[in-house]
Protein backbone atom coordinates (compact mmCIF):
# COMPACT_ATOMS: atom_id res chain seq x y z
CA UNK A 1 0.00 0.00 0.00
CA UNK A 2 1.55 3.54 -0.25
CA UNK A 3 1.53 6.37 1.79
CA UNK A 4 1.08 9.44 -0.48
CA UNK A 5 1.67 13.25 1.35
CA UNK A 6 0.27 15.78 -0.50
CA UNK A 7 0.91 19.67 0.08
CA UNK A 8 -1.95 21.76 -0.98
CA UNK A 9 -3.13 25.79 -1.23
CA UNK A 10 -6.37 26.91 -0.57
CA UNK A 11 -8.50 29.82 -0.45
CA UNK A 12 -11.05 29.18 2.24
CA UNK A 13 -13.42 32.14 1.53
CA UNK A 14 -15.91 29.55 -0.35
CA UNK A 15 -15.13 26.72 2.50
CA UNK A 16 -16.62 25.80 5.62
CA UNK A 17 -13.54 24.84 6.59
CA UNK A 18 -10.85 21.89 5.63
CA UNK A 19 -12.70 18.64 7.59
CA UNK A 20 -15.78 17.31 6.01
CA UNK A 21 -19.44 18.74 6.78
CA UNK A 22 -22.84 16.65 7.22
CA UNK A 23 -24.48 19.95 5.69
CA UNK A 24 -21.92 22.53 4.20
CA UNK A 25 -19.00 22.10 1.63
CA UNK A 26 -15.82 21.70 2.98
CA UNK A 27 -11.92 21.36 1.50
CA UNK A 28 -11.83 17.62 2.50
CA UNK A 29 -15.38 16.74 0.74
CA UNK A 30 -13.96 18.67 -2.99
CA UNK A 31 -10.52 16.93 -2.80
CA UNK A 32 -11.59 13.29 -1.64
CA UNK A 33 -14.22 13.24 -4.53
CA UNK A 34 -11.68 14.60 -7.56
CA UNK A 35 -9.25 12.22 -5.50
CA UNK A 36 -11.72 9.02 -6.14
CA UNK A 37 -12.27 10.09 -9.58
CA UNK A 38 -8.43 10.31 -10.41
CA UNK A 39 -7.90 6.93 -8.80
CA UNK A 40 -10.37 5.43 -11.13
CA UNK A 41 -13.50 5.18 -8.20
CA UNK A 42 -11.47 3.68 -5.40
CA UNK A 43 -13.08 5.98 -1.86
CA UNK A 44 -10.27 7.99 -1.61
CA UNK A 45 -10.04 8.94 2.26
CA UNK A 46 -7.76 11.77 2.78
CA UNK A 47 -6.09 12.68 5.90
CA UNK A 48 -5.61 16.15 6.92
CA UNK A 49 -2.95 17.90 9.16
CA UNK A 50 -5.76 20.06 10.98
CA UNK A 51 -9.06 21.72 11.19
CA UNK A 52 -9.47 25.12 9.37
CA UNK A 53 -12.06 27.52 10.50
CA UNK A 54 -14.56 28.63 7.73
CA UNK A 55 -12.67 31.47 5.64
CA UNK A 56 -9.18 30.50 6.62
CA UNK A 57 -6.75 30.17 4.07
CA UNK A 58 -3.85 27.60 3.56
CA UNK A 59 -0.75 28.04 1.53
CA UNK A 60 1.03 24.44 2.74
CA UNK A 61 -1.38 22.18 3.82
CA UNK A 62 -1.04 18.79 4.58
CA UNK A 63 -2.82 15.71 4.06
CA UNK A 64 -1.72 11.95 3.10
CA UNK A 65 -4.12 8.92 1.68
CA UNK A 66 -2.95 5.80 1.05
CA UNK A 67 -3.77 3.48 -2.23
CA UNK A 68 -2.78 0.20 -3.98
CA UNK A 69 -2.70 2.10 -7.50
CA UNK A 70 0.32 2.67 -9.53
CA UNK A 71 -0.80 6.08 -10.79
CA UNK A 72 2.80 8.54 -11.10
CA UNK A 73 3.27 11.54 -8.40
CA UNK A 74 3.36 14.21 -11.43
CA UNK A 75 0.41 12.44 -13.22
CA UNK A 76 -1.86 12.87 -9.78
CA UNK A 77 -0.28 16.38 -9.20
CA UNK A 78 -1.44 17.18 -12.71
CA UNK A 79 -4.70 15.16 -12.95
CA UNK A 80 -6.19 16.81 -9.20
CA UNK A 81 -5.25 20.29 -10.64
CA UNK A 82 -6.99 19.44 -13.84
CA UNK A 83 -10.36 18.23 -11.82
CA UNK A 84 -9.87 20.49 -8.95
CA UNK A 85 -11.50 24.30 -8.61
CA UNK A 86 -9.63 27.15 -8.64
CA UNK A 87 -9.38 28.08 -5.36
CA UNK A 88 -7.75 24.75 -4.19
CA UNK A 89 -4.55 23.87 -5.96
CA UNK A 90 -1.78 20.91 -5.99
CA UNK A 91 1.49 21.97 -5.06
CA UNK A 92 3.16 18.49 -4.92
CA UNK A 93 2.84 14.99 -4.15
CA UNK A 94 5.23 12.45 -2.37
CA UNK A 95 5.78 9.43 -1.10
CA UNK A 96 5.91 9.11 2.30
CA UNK A 97 6.42 6.31 4.94
CA UNK A 98 4.23 3.85 5.59
CA UNK A 99 3.82 5.41 9.51
CA UNK A 100 3.57 8.86 8.10
CA UNK A 101 0.51 10.37 9.50
CA UNK A 102 -0.14 14.07 8.53
CA UNK A 103 -2.05 15.29 11.51
CA UNK A 104 -0.44 12.53 14.45
CA UNK A 105 3.48 13.06 12.25
CA UNK A 106 2.97 17.19 12.82
CA UNK A 107 5.63 18.49 14.98
CA UNK A 108 4.33 21.64 14.78
CA UNK A 109 2.40 24.78 12.38
CA UNK A 110 3.41 28.33 11.25
CA UNK A 111 0.22 30.71 10.45
CA UNK A 112 0.27 33.87 8.95
CA UNK A 113 -2.08 36.56 9.56
CA UNK A 114 -2.62 39.46 7.25
CA UNK A 115 -3.89 43.22 7.98
CA UNK A 116 -4.46 45.94 5.39
CA UNK A 117 -3.76 48.81 7.30
CA UNK A 118 -5.19 51.59 5.40
CA UNK A 119 -7.65 53.99 5.63
CA UNK A 120 -9.02 52.97 2.23
CA UNK A 121 -10.29 49.41 1.12
CA UNK A 122 -7.80 47.14 -1.00
CA UNK A 123 -9.15 44.94 -4.47
CA UNK A 124 -6.89 42.98 -3.98
CA UNK A 125 -6.88 41.42 -0.80
CA UNK A 126 -10.46 41.04 -0.60
CA UNK A 127 -11.60 38.39 1.54
CA UNK A 128 -7.33 37.74 2.28
CA UNK A 129 -6.62 40.14 4.67
CA UNK A 130 -8.21 41.75 7.47
CA UNK A 131 -8.95 45.47 6.77
CA UNK A 132 -7.90 47.53 9.49
CA UNK A 133 -8.39 51.15 9.73
CA UNK A 134 -6.98 52.32 13.13
CA UNK A 135 -3.68 53.57 13.42
CA UNK A 136 -1.59 51.03 14.26
CA UNK A 137 1.53 51.01 16.22
CA UNK A 138 3.80 48.57 14.30
CA UNK A 139 6.72 48.62 17.03
CA UNK A 140 4.15 48.07 20.14
CA UNK A 141 2.45 44.52 17.86
CA UNK A 142 5.95 43.54 17.66
CA UNK A 143 7.13 44.13 20.72
CA UNK A 144 3.79 42.88 22.39
CA UNK A 145 3.68 39.65 20.23
CA UNK A 146 6.87 38.19 21.80
CA UNK A 147 5.32 37.90 24.96
CA UNK A 148 3.61 34.81 23.59
CA UNK A 149 6.55 32.67 23.19
CA UNK A 150 7.17 30.13 25.46
CA UNK A 151 5.42 26.92 26.83
CA UNK A 152 2.26 28.06 28.84
CA UNK A 153 -1.50 27.60 29.42
CA UNK A 154 -2.71 29.03 26.49
CA UNK A 155 -6.66 28.85 28.24
CA UNK A 156 -7.30 32.46 27.90
CA UNK A 157 -6.86 32.20 24.08
CA UNK A 158 -9.36 29.26 23.18
CA UNK A 159 -12.97 29.92 22.42
CA UNK A 160 -14.58 26.38 23.44
CA UNK A 161 -13.24 25.65 26.64
CA UNK A 162 -13.31 21.72 26.67
CA UNK A 163 -12.03 21.93 30.25
CA UNK A 164 -10.81 18.26 29.39
CA UNK A 165 -8.58 19.03 27.16
CA UNK A 166 -4.50 19.80 27.88
CA UNK A 167 -4.39 23.45 27.20
CA UNK A 168 -0.77 23.84 27.35
CA UNK A 169 1.05 24.99 24.03
CA UNK A 170 4.13 26.57 22.85
CA UNK A 171 5.08 29.43 20.96
CA UNK A 172 8.24 29.25 19.02
CA UNK A 173 8.15 33.01 17.57
CA UNK A 174 5.88 35.83 17.26
CA UNK A 175 6.91 37.80 14.81
CA UNK A 176 5.64 40.94 12.62
CA UNK A 177 6.07 42.25 9.70
CA UNK A 178 5.35 45.33 7.72
CA UNK A 179 5.53 45.88 3.60
CA UNK A 180 3.63 49.03 3.03
CA UNK A 181 0.04 49.05 3.99
CA UNK A 182 0.29 45.00 4.36
CA UNK A 183 1.49 43.61 8.08
CA UNK A 184 1.91 40.37 8.13
CA UNK A 185 1.91 38.58 11.79
CA UNK A 186 3.52 34.89 11.93
CA UNK A 187 3.78 32.70 14.70
CA UNK A 188 4.71 29.22 14.79
CA UNK A 189 4.16 26.43 18.01
CA UNK A 190 3.72 22.92 18.63
CA UNK A 191 0.29 22.86 18.51
CA UNK A 192 -2.78 25.50 18.52
CA UNK A 193 -5.93 25.76 20.30
CA UNK A 194 -9.11 26.23 18.70
CA UNK A 195 -9.19 30.33 17.67
CA UNK A 196 -6.24 30.61 19.27
CA UNK A 197 -4.42 32.50 16.87
CA UNK A 198 -7.59 35.13 16.31
CA UNK A 199 -7.14 35.02 19.61
CA UNK A 200 -4.05 36.38 20.36
CA UNK A 201 -3.80 39.04 17.24
CA UNK A 202 -7.04 40.57 18.34
CA UNK A 203 -5.51 40.46 21.96
CA UNK A 204 -2.65 42.04 19.93
CA UNK A 205 -4.98 45.04 18.11
CA UNK A 206 -6.81 46.01 21.38
CA UNK A 207 -3.63 46.87 23.34
CA UNK A 208 -2.77 48.54 20.22
CA UNK A 209 -6.70 50.41 20.53
CA UNK A 210 -5.97 50.56 24.28
CA UNK A 211 -8.46 48.59 25.23
CA UNK A 212 -6.08 46.26 26.82
CA UNK A 213 -3.38 47.89 28.83
CA UNK A 214 -0.40 46.64 27.21
CA UNK A 215 2.94 44.10 28.77
CA UNK A 216 -0.88 42.42 30.33
CA UNK A 217 -0.28 39.10 28.19
CA UNK A 218 1.28 37.35 30.56
CA UNK A 219 -1.36 38.08 33.26
CA UNK A 220 -4.21 37.28 30.75
CA UNK A 221 -2.12 33.99 29.99
CA UNK A 222 -1.93 33.54 34.05
CA UNK A 223 -5.92 34.21 34.68
CA UNK A 224 -6.85 31.60 32.04
CA UNK A 225 -9.80 33.63 31.03
CA UNK A 226 -11.23 34.59 27.88
CA UNK A 227 -13.29 37.55 28.96
CA UNK A 228 -9.63 39.28 29.57
CA UNK A 229 -8.16 38.44 25.99
CA UNK A 230 -9.24 39.79 22.81
CA UNK A 231 -11.68 39.59 20.52
CA UNK A 232 -11.16 36.82 18.01
CA UNK A 233 -10.39 38.25 14.61
CA UNK A 234 -11.63 37.58 11.72
CA UNK A 235 -10.89 34.42 9.71
CA UNK A 236 -10.30 35.96 6.28
CA UNK A 237 -6.83 36.85 7.41
CA UNK A 238 -5.86 33.76 8.55
CA UNK A 239 -3.73 31.56 6.46
CA UNK A 240 -2.11 28.25 7.89
CA UNK A 241 1.40 28.87 6.06
CA UNK A 242 3.77 25.70 7.34
CA UNK A 243 3.30 21.92 8.62
CA UNK A 244 6.23 20.99 10.37
CA UNK A 245 7.26 17.13 10.35
CA UNK B 1 -13.04 76.19 -9.33
CA UNK B 2 -11.16 73.82 -7.41
CA UNK B 3 -8.82 71.39 -9.81
CA UNK B 4 -8.91 68.17 -7.89
CA UNK B 5 -6.53 64.99 -8.11
CA UNK B 6 -7.36 61.48 -7.33
CA UNK B 7 -5.17 58.67 -6.80
CA UNK B 8 -7.51 55.07 -7.07
CA UNK B 9 -6.85 51.59 -7.67
CA UNK B 10 -8.71 49.18 -8.99
CA UNK B 11 -9.37 45.51 -9.84
CA UNK B 12 -10.10 45.00 -13.66
CA UNK B 13 -11.71 41.84 -13.85
CA UNK B 14 -15.32 42.92 -14.21
CA UNK B 15 -14.67 46.22 -16.33
CA UNK B 16 -14.06 47.07 -19.81
CA UNK B 17 -11.48 49.36 -19.11
CA UNK B 18 -10.95 52.50 -17.36
CA UNK B 19 -12.98 54.65 -20.39
CA UNK B 20 -16.44 54.97 -20.70
CA UNK B 21 -18.51 52.60 -22.90
CA UNK B 22 -21.44 52.98 -25.19
CA UNK B 23 -22.24 49.00 -24.06
CA UNK B 24 -19.89 47.92 -21.67
CA UNK B 25 -19.65 48.73 -17.92
CA UNK B 26 -16.01 50.92 -17.41
CA UNK B 27 -14.34 51.88 -14.17
CA UNK B 28 -14.84 55.84 -15.45
CA UNK B 29 -18.78 55.43 -15.76
CA UNK B 30 -18.85 53.88 -11.75
CA UNK B 31 -16.40 56.13 -10.41
CA UNK B 32 -18.48 59.26 -11.91
CA UNK B 33 -21.97 57.84 -11.14
CA UNK B 34 -20.98 57.75 -7.62
CA UNK B 35 -19.09 60.78 -7.97
CA UNK B 36 -21.47 63.12 -8.95
CA UNK B 37 -23.87 61.84 -5.79
CA UNK B 38 -21.04 62.52 -3.55
CA UNK B 39 -21.08 65.85 -4.83
CA UNK B 40 -25.04 66.29 -4.77
CA UNK B 41 -26.25 65.62 -7.96
CA UNK B 42 -23.54 67.88 -9.56
CA UNK B 43 -22.90 66.07 -13.06
CA UNK B 44 -19.41 64.76 -12.15
CA UNK B 45 -16.38 64.42 -15.62
CA UNK B 46 -13.36 63.30 -14.59
CA UNK B 47 -10.11 63.47 -16.73
CA UNK B 48 -8.23 60.22 -16.42
CA UNK B 49 -4.35 59.41 -16.89
CA UNK B 50 -4.38 56.92 -18.98
CA UNK B 51 -7.06 54.17 -21.64
CA UNK B 52 -6.62 50.06 -19.69
CA UNK B 53 -7.90 47.70 -21.04
CA UNK B 54 -10.36 45.37 -20.76
CA UNK B 55 -9.38 42.83 -17.31
CA UNK B 56 -6.10 44.96 -16.75
CA UNK B 57 -5.49 46.43 -13.48
CA UNK B 58 -4.23 49.65 -11.87
CA UNK B 59 -2.42 50.07 -8.39
CA UNK B 60 -2.35 53.78 -8.48
CA UNK B 61 -4.33 55.52 -10.84
CA UNK B 62 -4.79 59.18 -11.45
CA UNK B 63 -7.37 61.07 -12.67
CA UNK B 64 -8.91 64.46 -12.01
CA UNK B 65 -11.71 66.94 -12.22
CA UNK B 66 -13.08 70.33 -11.23
CA UNK B 67 -15.99 70.93 -8.64
CA UNK B 68 -17.19 74.65 -7.35
CA UNK B 69 -17.88 71.96 -4.24
CA UNK B 70 -16.17 72.69 -0.50
CA UNK B 71 -16.29 69.26 0.34
CA UNK B 72 -12.91 68.43 2.57
CA UNK B 73 -10.56 66.09 0.61
CA UNK B 74 -10.81 63.57 3.55
CA UNK B 75 -14.61 63.52 3.32
CA UNK B 76 -14.15 63.18 0.07
CA UNK B 77 -12.41 60.04 -0.23
CA UNK B 78 -14.69 58.81 2.40
CA UNK B 79 -17.29 59.19 0.78
CA UNK B 80 -16.50 57.48 -2.28
CA UNK B 81 -15.06 54.87 -1.02
CA UNK B 82 -18.08 54.02 1.02
CA UNK B 83 -20.00 54.18 -2.39
CA UNK B 84 -17.92 52.67 -4.29
CA UNK B 85 -17.94 49.04 -5.10
CA UNK B 86 -15.17 46.82 -3.45
CA UNK B 87 -12.82 46.23 -6.85
CA UNK B 88 -12.35 50.05 -6.77
CA UNK B 89 -10.37 52.32 -4.01
CA UNK B 90 -9.80 55.59 -3.60
CA UNK B 91 -6.33 55.79 -2.04
CA UNK B 92 -5.91 59.54 -1.41
CA UNK B 93 -7.29 63.29 -3.08
CA UNK B 94 -5.79 66.28 -3.35
CA UNK B 95 -5.95 70.27 -4.63
CA UNK B 96 -4.28 70.47 -7.50
CA UNK B 97 -3.14 73.67 -9.73
CA UNK B 98 -5.68 75.08 -12.16
CA UNK B 99 -3.74 73.84 -15.03
CA UNK B 100 -3.40 70.00 -13.93
CA UNK B 101 -4.98 67.49 -16.27
CA UNK B 102 -4.19 63.87 -15.40
CA UNK B 103 -3.33 63.15 -18.88
CA UNK B 104 -1.41 65.74 -20.13
CA UNK B 105 0.60 66.53 -17.69
CA UNK B 106 1.76 62.52 -17.33
CA UNK B 107 5.63 62.62 -17.92
CA UNK B 108 5.31 58.77 -17.80
CA UNK B 109 4.46 55.88 -16.55
CA UNK B 110 5.32 52.49 -14.81
CA UNK B 111 3.83 49.29 -15.64
CA UNK B 112 4.31 45.74 -13.98
CA UNK B 113 3.29 42.20 -14.97
CA UNK B 114 2.82 39.50 -13.11
CA UNK B 115 3.65 35.88 -13.68
CA UNK B 116 2.30 32.94 -11.51
CA UNK B 117 5.34 30.38 -12.79
CA UNK B 118 4.85 26.92 -11.68
CA UNK B 119 2.76 23.91 -12.25
CA UNK B 120 0.36 24.39 -10.29
CA UNK B 121 -2.50 27.18 -10.41
CA UNK B 122 -2.58 29.47 -7.45
CA UNK B 123 -6.05 30.45 -5.44
CA UNK B 124 -4.57 33.88 -4.52
CA UNK B 125 -4.14 35.00 -7.55
CA UNK B 126 -6.66 34.34 -10.14
CA UNK B 127 -7.40 36.90 -12.28
CA UNK B 128 -4.19 38.53 -10.97
CA UNK B 129 -1.49 37.15 -12.59
CA UNK B 130 -0.70 35.36 -15.54
CA UNK B 131 -0.06 31.61 -15.34
CA UNK B 132 3.11 30.23 -16.70
CA UNK B 133 3.44 27.00 -16.60
CA UNK B 134 6.62 26.56 -19.02
CA UNK B 135 10.32 26.48 -17.39
CA UNK B 136 11.34 30.02 -17.09
CA UNK B 137 14.94 31.09 -17.82
CA UNK B 138 14.66 33.97 -15.56
CA UNK B 139 18.41 35.52 -16.19
CA UNK B 140 17.48 35.42 -20.01
CA UNK B 141 14.47 37.19 -19.19
CA UNK B 142 15.93 40.11 -17.68
CA UNK B 143 19.24 40.43 -19.63
CA UNK B 144 16.46 40.65 -22.81
CA UNK B 145 14.20 43.16 -21.37
CA UNK B 146 16.87 45.92 -21.33
CA UNK B 147 17.16 45.37 -24.88
CA UNK B 148 13.90 47.89 -25.11
CA UNK B 149 15.34 50.40 -23.08
CA UNK B 150 16.00 53.84 -25.08
CA UNK B 151 13.97 55.77 -27.29
CA UNK B 152 12.70 53.65 -30.47
CA UNK B 153 10.45 53.42 -32.82
CA UNK B 154 8.04 50.66 -31.34
CA UNK B 155 5.51 50.54 -34.57
CA UNK B 156 6.13 46.27 -34.20
CA UNK B 157 4.90 46.52 -30.55
CA UNK B 158 1.33 48.01 -31.08
CA UNK B 159 -1.84 46.23 -31.87
CA UNK B 160 -3.72 48.74 -34.24
CA UNK B 161 -1.31 50.12 -36.48
CA UNK B 162 -2.82 53.63 -37.33
CA UNK B 163 -0.23 54.58 -39.13
CA UNK B 164 -0.77 58.65 -38.59
CA UNK B 165 0.78 58.16 -34.42
CA UNK B 166 3.91 58.71 -34.18
CA UNK B 167 5.49 55.12 -32.64
CA UNK B 168 8.27 56.54 -30.98
CA UNK B 169 8.70 56.08 -27.19
CA UNK B 170 11.63 56.16 -24.68
CA UNK B 171 11.58 53.34 -22.23
CA UNK B 172 13.50 54.69 -19.31
CA UNK B 173 13.85 50.80 -17.45
CA UNK B 174 12.45 47.78 -17.66
CA UNK B 175 13.34 45.20 -14.76
CA UNK B 176 12.57 41.55 -13.30
CA UNK B 177 12.27 40.85 -9.77
CA UNK B 178 11.81 36.87 -8.70
CA UNK B 179 9.92 35.58 -5.52
CA UNK B 180 8.92 32.21 -5.51
CA UNK B 181 6.66 31.56 -8.02
CA UNK B 182 5.90 35.14 -8.66
CA UNK B 183 8.17 36.88 -11.11
CA UNK B 184 7.33 40.45 -11.32
CA UNK B 185 8.69 42.49 -14.87
CA UNK B 186 8.59 46.28 -14.12
CA UNK B 187 8.55 49.09 -17.24
CA UNK B 188 8.62 52.63 -17.03
CA UNK B 189 8.47 54.87 -19.79
CA UNK B 190 7.51 58.60 -21.43
CA UNK B 191 4.20 56.73 -22.48
CA UNK B 192 3.03 53.44 -24.23
CA UNK B 193 1.23 52.29 -27.69
CA UNK B 194 -1.84 50.21 -27.43
CA UNK B 195 -0.93 46.66 -25.92
CA UNK B 196 2.78 47.84 -25.70
CA UNK B 197 3.46 46.45 -22.42
CA UNK B 198 1.51 43.03 -23.30
CA UNK B 199 3.43 42.36 -26.58
CA UNK B 200 7.04 43.11 -25.39
CA UNK B 201 5.95 41.10 -22.41
CA UNK B 202 4.80 38.23 -24.75
CA UNK B 203 7.71 38.60 -26.85
CA UNK B 204 10.13 38.01 -23.81
CA UNK B 205 8.02 34.77 -23.34
CA UNK B 206 8.58 33.42 -27.05
CA UNK B 207 12.34 34.63 -26.76
CA UNK B 208 12.32 32.08 -23.16
CA UNK B 209 10.76 29.35 -25.57
CA UNK B 210 12.66 29.53 -28.13
CA UNK B 211 9.82 31.20 -30.61
CA UNK B 212 11.87 33.83 -31.01
CA UNK B 213 15.58 34.03 -31.23
CA UNK B 214 17.72 35.61 -28.81
CA UNK B 215 19.20 39.00 -28.55
CA UNK B 216 17.15 39.57 -31.56
CA UNK B 217 14.87 42.27 -29.95
CA UNK B 218 16.86 45.06 -31.68
CA UNK B 219 16.32 43.68 -35.33
CA UNK B 220 12.49 43.43 -34.04
CA UNK B 221 12.42 46.76 -33.32
CA UNK B 222 13.96 47.81 -36.51
CA UNK B 223 12.42 46.01 -38.53
CA UNK B 224 8.85 48.04 -37.59
CA UNK B 225 6.61 44.60 -38.11
CA UNK B 226 4.25 43.81 -35.67
CA UNK B 227 4.42 39.95 -36.72
CA UNK B 228 8.12 39.68 -35.93
CA UNK B 229 7.01 40.30 -32.03
CA UNK B 230 5.44 37.57 -29.63
CA UNK B 231 1.58 37.24 -28.76
CA UNK B 232 0.22 39.60 -26.84
CA UNK B 233 0.06 38.55 -23.05
CA UNK B 234 -3.11 38.43 -21.21
CA UNK B 235 -4.47 41.19 -19.60
CA UNK B 236 -4.74 39.78 -16.19
CA UNK B 237 -1.08 40.15 -15.36
CA UNK B 238 -0.99 43.59 -16.70
CA UNK B 239 -0.85 46.92 -13.63
CA UNK B 240 -0.58 50.52 -14.31
CA UNK B 241 1.79 50.99 -10.91
CA UNK B 242 2.86 54.63 -10.82
CA UNK B 243 1.91 57.76 -13.32
CA UNK B 244 4.49 60.62 -12.89
CA UNK B 245 3.96 64.07 -13.07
Amino acid sequence: MRNIKVTMCYRGTNYHGFQRQDNALAVQQVVEEKLSKILGGENAVIYGCSRTDTGVHALNYCFNFKTERTIPLLGLQRGLNSELPKDISILSCEEADDDFHARYSCKGKEYIYKLHCSESHDPFSEDLAFHYRRKLDFSLLQSQAKDFIGTHDFKAFCSSGSDKEITVRTIFDFSAEQNGTEVLLRVSGDGFLYNMVRIMVGTLLWINEGKIEKDTIPQIIEEKNRLKAGKTAPACGLYLNKVFY
